[in-house]
């Protein structure tokens, strides 16, 4: 794997770059939709190619417990079992596991956890997330980390970064040991102190990886906050590799975060709001199951030219959310999927156009005038 | 609406057709995908077109509940509302009404009776079903009937034909006042007795319709009355015009009653098997979340050359429903409307050789099998 910075933008830390992995190369700043399960909930590989996502997010944890390793090493990966050809990046499972609380125990060898479906124990090392992944094929993998509650107190934080740093190192010699051209990235962890963040930067950065993800963010904090470390984690990362700070955001998220110098994301919003009835335009969000909507002949957001928006009215969409059709979650994934897709190729256009400020102050405040009535 | 009959098949009944109508023409024997509420469950317009589905069904007690009249005129009718821009052929809402059972009141004026959905007085009379149609835009509309149970008393049948004759010469009336070019199909009635399937096939021709349909089968009686009853009532339609079982049916039936001279079929079998997880192949049916289908990496129907058989294995269908994932029921939808599509440009080509029975004892054959394994 290896990362190009191709420039940075005159008047912010907004970057452009490219990625290039053994499936294919990513233009960054890049949005990576979620495919826990082996598929982005709605979507077939297809319409994924078509709204020209360059990568897509597999998960461990998930993955692991269903269809299992066996399956999906019968499979060849999880590129051909989920027909997907072009870059995937996989997750250590280190997110699910914290999300688990009550069905995990930590120790300095790893994670032992229960199955959120069957109950059924298991034990995660940061050798066996790195083994899994690399088994499913991943072409980025994520080391295996403890994602530490907000808030925490400052000695637990400290305690949990020790060990994250120690499991970094064990996934490093893994990856070393494998002799692969996939890639291997660290993630920074330190909750809200900046000692912390700064400590574990420089520590993985010691390891060496080819890229850094900021983790223990969006998960729960204010928005201040998530900016705020988000931003000045990137400025003690090394400018030639990418960073990327895993699980955001909203829309204005993404635009904050990318002059901050983020160049990577993912997020299960689109997907997520999408399936409950919720559209992101250029405007904001439109609930499209609300009445005002079930005679509004105009398309979920004029300025915008996917499928959806060129084919359907918000009228037919609110219908088929009332009616309980499957094609409404079908139709709001697809152009919430574009939607995200869209606003990273603006974003990465008004970059190499040195216009990023503008471009992002525009946007923004388009955004924020208040949903679509 | 013109329909021009090509030509016989050399040894059997079976006819092939074609049906002109405002969006389009339409190759018979044709299988036509359900579109009960403005939306083929699961597949996008552009899917159904890739699909190369010439026409598909609405439903007018649905679409008259929901969205509403007010909306669908507002939205220019079902084409324009749902973005389906080839032929509709819609149901008159008898058969619906008659499943509502103990909500409905028949008169011979028309049919008063309570919404699924809210409860809410409804009256539907000959003219405002036929209206009701024809403000949706359907190319072919379907005339009011009284859709009788099996098992029916010869008297109750016979009594119920004769409103059937009387709402379908009122519906003929609204149709020469209208002045269009949308055909207007006849249902015979008269359940599981040869003499008033005669009486009413006769009284309808009398009146003159563009199509006739054969309605009251697949309502729950033996396979042998099925097949029975529309051969009996095909062989007593005029040559020269379109005949269509309503409502039917497995690939089988589809072999069996094209056979017996019938040009057209609807069913919500291949879309409601898909989303309980039934895949229909040339070896039968494939119930695809047995555990047998775990490690399977065949495709559901090594003969089949679809979108998901070239692309998807058994066992990444198997996890999609396993996991729950809406991409099972969309994928598995979409094989199985090509199979029927399929099975039918199949069955047409198989006519134009005046080979018919040969292939229709052949695809017979392997569907009966038994069940892929």
């Amino acid at each position: 794997m290896n990362f190009t910075l191709l420039k940075t933008d005159a008047r912010s830390k907004a970057r452009r770059g490219v990625l290039e992995t053994p499936h294919g190369t990513v233009q960054t700043p890049v949005f990576m939709p979620v495919g826990t399960q082996g598929t982005v909930k709605g979507l077939t590989p297809a319409v994924i190619h078509e709204l020209n996502a360059e990568i897509i997010l597999g998960n461990t944890y998930h993955l692991y417990l269903r269809p299992g390793m066996d399956i999906m090493e019968q499979a060849g990966g999880l590129h051909s079992f989920m027909g997907w050809n072009k870059p995937i990046l996989t997750d250590s499972g280190g997110f699910q596991v914290y999300s688990l609380a009550q069905l995990r125990k930590i120790t300095p060898e790893g994670v032992r956890f229960q199955s959120h479906i069957d109950g059924s124990q298991h034990f995660f090392t940061p050798e066996k997330t790195y083994e899994i992944q690399n088994m499913l094929g991943s072409d980025i993998i994520m080391v295996f980390d403890e994602c530490v509650p907000y808030p925490s107190e400052h000695t637990y934080a400290c305690n949990s970064l020790k060990i994250t740093v120690e499991w970094a190192k064990k996934c490093k010699i893994a990856h070393k040991k494998n002799n692969t051209d996939k890639g291997l990235f660290g993630i920074v962890q330190g909750s809200t102190f900046k000692d912390l963040r700064s400590e574990c930067a420089y520590a993985l950065q010691e390891i060496g990886f080819d890229g850094y993800a900021i983790g223990g963010l969006a998960v729960g904090e204010p928005q201040m906050l998530l900016y705020e470390f988000a931003g000045y984690t990137a400025d003690i990362l090394p400018c030639e590799k990418p960073r990327y700070v895993m699980g955001c955001g909203f829309p204005e998220d993404l635009l904050v975060m990318v002059e901050n110098g983020i160049d990577m994301f993912d997020c299960v919003i689109p997907t997520r709001y999408a399936r409950n009835g919720t559209a992101f335009t250029s405007r904001g969000k439109l609930p499209v199951k609300n009445g005002a909507y079930k005679n509004d002949f105009a398309p979920l957001d004029p300025d915008c030219s996917c499928y959806v928006c060129t084919h359907f009215s918000r009228a037919y969409l609110r219908h088929l959310f009332n009616t309980g059709e499957m094609l409404g979650p079908v139709l709001l994934t697809q152009h919430n999927i574009h939607f995200f897709l869209e606003l990273m190729r603006k974003i990465r256009t008004a970059i190499d156009n040195d216009r990023y400020v503008e471009y992002k102050n525009e946007t923004m405040n388009k955004l924020l005038e208040g949903e679509t009535p």
